[in-house]
């Protein structure tokens, strides 16, 4: 009748009862006199709690639990929560592989990331995203993924590594560590998708029915959608999603009236939980939907701020119940995610345990994962080897060498009439612009005077040889070129630069480093950041090394290139984002993000 | 990639999309200026609400779904909930089938029905079950089966039909409709059964990790349980339960702060929410895993005063937020019953909803169900066909014809000390009582100035024999004898009496008719009721005739046997429960069920 796992996991369930029935066996550990956080009834109350292998064996009176090896800890004075839930992430955004993440997230009480491999599943497909959830499996805490339904984004606007749809979902969503579908960011312009590639709605849904249909998760995407068309991406979903692009009080409001579980988001780059939560705080509407989230963590926030504690303490800033908060990080998000076997204090759930000091401040002491000690004062107890990924994903750079040549975009003339993509600082969002550009030799140079500079997209996984040109205005830059091959959410190699000549080096330098950053100022690298796998992630340095070698770069930019912007890489690659206004760079050139179209750099 | 049925879901999902998006498909349905009685967020607001096919298109302003086709109704004033949802049932407690029983719960406003078939597991096992299953899939409303993994309760104190352990989980958890395993009754008395039987936790642990690995719910039956004990037996639950057998406020917070639904009770026999509830109104705790449900209700109450309507009324006369008391029958029960489709008014879920006029008092005017108005006013407007069940589960009862002389109980001299089985009316304790009775011809004889008669416990389904003997207290029978095939939990053959002439008249007039009721009284059968499926339920009698026909029952008892206690045959039935403590009758005798053996009906 059963398998080996089952047997096994009977097996521990039937020794926990002589546990606790029984004269002969007995608790692992028991934590005695805690302050229990309960995020079932929402209370606090003290208790003790008691551990058998890698799961709770009773929050209850444990005296009787003890026997003569059982590990007792006394917790008086200190409160036991759930371990953290990070609902919607993306390893690649940190630059970091799951284990080096993890070292960094777990001691603040993280036990569990829900991770979606957007970028490296653009990058390298099912190859890169089945490495991922290799990975996902060895390490200590609790990793799964959710992967996109749809890739690229915009199938007739760019080109991505592979492409992938409903015909892949059998074979990835039935892969151990994938639990379901990530954002469907595909359908997030709803009206838009609706009139222009409808064709990709009924892909989607296909998609979802099957995910629905085997018990997996479908994740939504749906920033700014209200009535039908919120509707509309409900149902695409498969009838239950989230969100985490949620921006205002209204848009909170609306989304959580349908249903949605709102993943408020509150990472390195958008911040966007003291609006979402007003829903919450102002309207008193009942919170089993509100959820937590980062989306997007550089290395240094996770070491100088913490993760899901710190995000929980500004929740509580907001005027939150501390309980309530807590919520949010634990059977909320467990519950969306049918994560039944975790994600509150109770008999049988994994002992994944943070154990805090101070609640207002969510200072985290220590951290339990199945029922092991694995961090204590900041520090990891357990090991986490570093783990390096297989060549199979990696040298995933292929574009043919770059001459300056290639890349020059073409004008007749003296000057010419451009289009410009304006950059916002801090925004995904972006501008209109145009501009009167000189031009030498039939190519359009830039003009630092007007911080108008050449901004080129590579196809870079030798598919087609596409180059998209175009220009772009408010990075700053004087002298020199940054190319990079992370360029939200295909990951072509975009350059930019003041001279075709630096952007050709800089182009080709991230080439040969197999995928990166890279820095050229008068036809010489000045600095580079190796990124191996998918050309995103780097499996050679901690979080620590990379939060060093980013700072140096960012300095390196703005003293020896002149860039003004903050976050320059950042900012750079989500200028390729071809689902959020107004205007983008791909492989096929400017797109017209609200208008479904590709324009040409020169204007006619 | 997909099956049928999933093939069918995606086109109504797309055909959905283009309703809410296109402008060539509409609406079905739309439901104009309601107010919403939102379950996720706990408010009442108004706004329209367009229904497509059996799905919910959306809660929104709804001008542009109206197409020339659809149904515009204007429910201004009105409230619109989600439909209702019994969590835990016995349709063999009203004696009809899920046809009848759907008939009269539909109008007032339930549209789901999660059903234990627990007795006629034990008096059928799988055929029995299964063919209830297969009725569920025929009626218009919800019904789903969790099916016992322990028949009989006690394995060493009684004999059921048929035996049910983990072996039979595989064939029955992938039966349809059948969504998990149904209350742990063999787990109820932890610390006892520990002791006395671990075998059965073993089993039950194996049945419970398979049905969890398979992601079937599973019930916990945990009476007076705290601490260790409830921790136990939440393990032996596979980690997550419920209790539907909760009876004092006390209770209800610990199991609610363990995590456990606690399924408070409020039925035609037991009613316990009035203190449950008490856990939400006076200790403010979060009530996301209170559920309300009846566990037992007969029909005449169905007719008269409504189902989950009526409960919901008596929550919120308990101080509770309306909303929140829907909560406990709608987006509650569906969360733990992994009823995902449907819990909540939420675009693309199942369009069933309760059309309320007046809240406080839970007046349902009409209900849709699958996006079908099925009832208004109280009255069915959709046809349910009278359900006829199959030979296989009829003529279940097969002891041999009984003589006076079988069922007499012998003694040696004129008088006999006896163990006498103490009735409580309104509950399914019993006392442990002594007589002194006198003995003639060598048997024990009534007495009923002592109100003490012999009572009789005779294995029905042919498979030993056995004929259980002891005496009861407390009926007030004057003459005649009663005999029912209801006897929980194993369903034997029940018959009890003031002289055995009678008895053996009345268990053989069971016998004939194939299971039922009968009176005796001077030697003739003056009353009678067949109960053809499992000699539990008929297929032939509305639940109006039910009710008719048990009122004249109990009239008859009454009048012509001089019976005292109300409800007579419910009151004998449970006599037979070897669960609740203290003295009970089942084919192998007198149970002692604290300490777990079989007593002699006259003392050595």
């Amino acid at each position: 009748m059963m398998d080996p796992k089952l047997i096994k996991q009977a097996m521990e369930y039937r020794q926990m009862i002589d546990a606790l029935m029984g004269d002969f066996e007995f608790a692992d550990v028991v934590l005695l006199n805690g302050n229990i956080v309960n995020v079932i009834t929402r209370e606090i109350y003290k208790s003790d709690l008691a551990i058998k292998g890698k799961y709770i064996l009773g929050v209850c009176d444990s005296d009787k639990l003890i026997g003569p090896k059982t590990l007792v800890i006394d917790v008086t004075g200190r409160y036991l929560a759930p371990g953290f839930i990070d609902s919607h992430m993306h390893f690649e955004s940190s630059m970091l592989t799951i284990s080096e993440f993890s070292r960094l997230s777990i001691p603040s009480g993280t036990t569990t990331l829900v991770a979606d491999p957007h970028e490296i599943g653009n990058a390298l497909g099912g190859v890169g995203m089945k490495a991922m959830a290799d990975e996902a499996g060895v390490v200590p805490n609790h990793v799964s993924l959710v992967v996109p339904a749809l890739v690229p984004d915009c199938p007739s606007l760019e080109t991505a590594g592979v492409d992938i749809s409903s015909k892949d979902m059998v074979d990835l969503l039935n892969y151990p560590n994938i639990i379901g579908v990530g954002e469907l960011q595909g359908f997030s312009n709803a009206q838009h998708v609706y009139n222009n590639t409808p064709d990709i709605i009924t892909d989607l849904v296909a998609s979802t029915t099957y995910a629905r249909s085997i018990g997996k998760v479908v994740d939504g995407n749906a920033p700014e959608l209200f009535g039908r068309e919120l509707a509309a991406h409900i149902i695409a979903a498969g009838g239950t999603c989230s969100c985490h692009e949620t921006t205002t009080k209204a848009e909170s409001v609306e989304k959580l009236r349908q249903g949605v579980y709102v993943f408020m988001r509150e990472g390195s780059t958008q911040k966007n939980m003291a609006e979402c939560i007003r829903a919450i705080t102002e309207e008193k509407m009942d919170s089993r939907r509100a959820v937590l989230a980062t989306d997007d963590m550089v290395a240094e926030d996770l070491e100088k701020l913490g993760h899901m504690n710190e995000i929980v303490k500004r929740t509580i800033a907001q005027g939150v119940n501390p309980v309530e908060a807590i919520q949010m990080v634990t059977i909320n998000p467990a519950t969306y995610f049918k994560l039944e076997d975790r994600g509150a204090l109770l008999p049988g759930k994994l002992a994944d345990i943070a154990v805090i000091s101070d609640l207002q401040n969510m200072v985290v002491d220590a951290v339990f994962i199945d029922g092991k000690l694995a961090a204590a004062n900041g520090e990891m107890l357990i090991d986490i080897p570093k783990y390096t990924y297989p060549d199979t994903v990696k040298n995933s750079v292929k574009f043919k060498t770059m001459s300056a040549a290639d890349l020059e975009i073409k004008a007749e003339g003296s000057k010419a009439k451009v289009n410009v993509i304006g950059l916002i600082p801090d925004q995904n969002l972006s501008d209109a612009l145009e501009a009167e550009l000189p031009v030498k030799n039939g190519a359009v140079q830039a003009d630092t005077k007007q911080d108008v500079v050449p901004l080129i997209c590579i196809e870079r996984y030798g598919r087609n040889g596409n180059i998209g040109k175009g220009f772009v205005k408010g990075f700053g830059i004087e002298n020199g070129a940054m190319a990079e091959s992370i360029a939200h959410d295909t990951h072509n190699l975009l350059v930019m630069g003041t001279n075709y000549n630096d952007m050709a080096i800089a182009a080709n330098r991230v080439k040969e480093i197999g995928g990166g950053i890279a820095l050229v100022s008068n036809g010489r690298v000045i600095d580079e950041l190796r990124l191996p796998v998918g050309g995103l992630i780097t499996d050679e340095l901690t979080g620590h090394e990379v939060s060093d070698k980013i700072r140096e770069l960012e300095d390196n930019a703005r003293t020896k290139l002149g860039c003004k912007v903050h976050a320059p890489f950042m900012h750079l690659s989500f200028l390729g984002l071809s689902t959020s206004p107004k205007w983008k760079i791909t492989d096929m050139g400017i797109v017209d993000v609200e208008n479904f179209k590709v324009l040409s750099a020169v204007q006619e």
